[in-house]
């Protein structure tokens, strides 16, 4: 199995701008596997600047909903870095998908890649418990995806203001 | 002093997975001490998920609000789970019962067992500042309690994605 | 260049006590430089709690907004404890200045000082997305702000229910 990591963090943790350095350091040209769709003009802001750090070493591709058939048409020599995690649970959520399955489907599908793969998540849950129902279940259920795709992970990282800490292995 | 634990991270990290591991590697049967209580539909499938992860080697308690009896009354040979802190003070907040006293004589408690005690809590202090002032009280609250029983246990965990770091002792 | 630390956490983590322990133990006496200002009966409470807590070995400074002059007025042999950028940054954003240039330039002087200096910030990313523009706004530029600082400090260390995990260097 090729090398598989994990990078959550905090909003504006720093784990974008270090995943994309383990990718590159893993093999380069590189593919970036974006999530995010420019639903609005401050979507498409957020996006712009992630696009402006990336240079010609990334060829990206868009995979907002069908995240494992995008990481098995790229499944070759180079590495991969999926953006975010996140953001494609909440694509699955608000188009009333079965995410759960998708997940258990993302899971199976990362631990069977033959190059390696970078995907970036995030940390939703250490708020206080939201008073809207669906901002509490979408909390839990990244939780659940983050400990699923950690656990076929190799390894595991935690973004502090830009700097990691190693959570697994240890 | 028996050994004692306390487990943080934020919502759905595996806290409470790991936590039952810890307790049933330092012995069999164990003792459940459950602090929630179903008010609603949504707490009562929680609560309903989280009994059907347990087996038969466990046998549980219902302590929402005198957790230091249900400790004291436990303190056997078996070990004790205590899940969670963050659910209790919030039944105490509710209730408009003093919870800085009864933090400070869980502490008390907590130091003073004899069998093996671990303590599962939540971060709920890494998102924005609420709006809403009782969530900032709760939030203050659960901040001081955790570091209060921080401070009395052997060993404090912070879980990020399933996976354990070790906060105390280093 | 003198020791600098960024130290991070949520609230009531003990991101304070800890940050003063630091400080007092770089040199006594110590100045503290304060940036809350109390706008209301809550925030005054919170002041005069942390104000009880320090003894006759600190002198106070205020800078709710020009935190580079008194960095600069305060550099001689004192340690300087900063508490908290969070706050230092809403000041900025609620009073409409460019927090991002202010930013830059209290990096560059932190790493100008002659004497020694730790900073107290927050994690407020770690929660799930605001529906609130504005603090949308906050929690990102205090993400970016908490990475600038982490770049020019010796140290990074969060902390979590009262005990440090050290994050740079590691």
């Amino acid at each position: 199995m090729a090398k598989s990591m994990l990078i959550t963090g905090g909003a504006r943790s720093g784990k974008s701008t270090f995943a994309e350095a383990q990718v590159l350091a893993l093999g380069q040209p590189a593919v970036y596997i974006a999530t995010a769709e420019a639903h609005d003009a401050e979507m498409a802001q957020r996006i712009a600047l992630h696009q402006s750090r990336r240079g010609p070493e990334w060829r990206t591709l868009n995979a907002p909903y069908d995240l494992c058939a995008a990481l098995r048409e790229s499944d070759g020599d180079a590495p991969r870095l999926v953006d975010c995690l996140t953001i494609w649970l909440s694509n699955l959520m608000l188009a009333e998908r079965d995410w759960a399955s998708e997940a258990e489907a993302l899971a199976e599908t990362v631990a069977a890649q033959a190059a390696p793969v970078v995907l970036v998540t995030n940390e939703v849950g250490a708020g206080i418990v939201p008073e809207n129902a669906l901002a509490r279940a979408y909390r839990d259920a990244a939780g659940l995806l983050n400990q699923r795709m950690a656990a076929v992970c190799d390894e595991l990282w935690l973004v502090v203001s830009g700097y990691p800490l190693k959570v697994k292995p240890q």
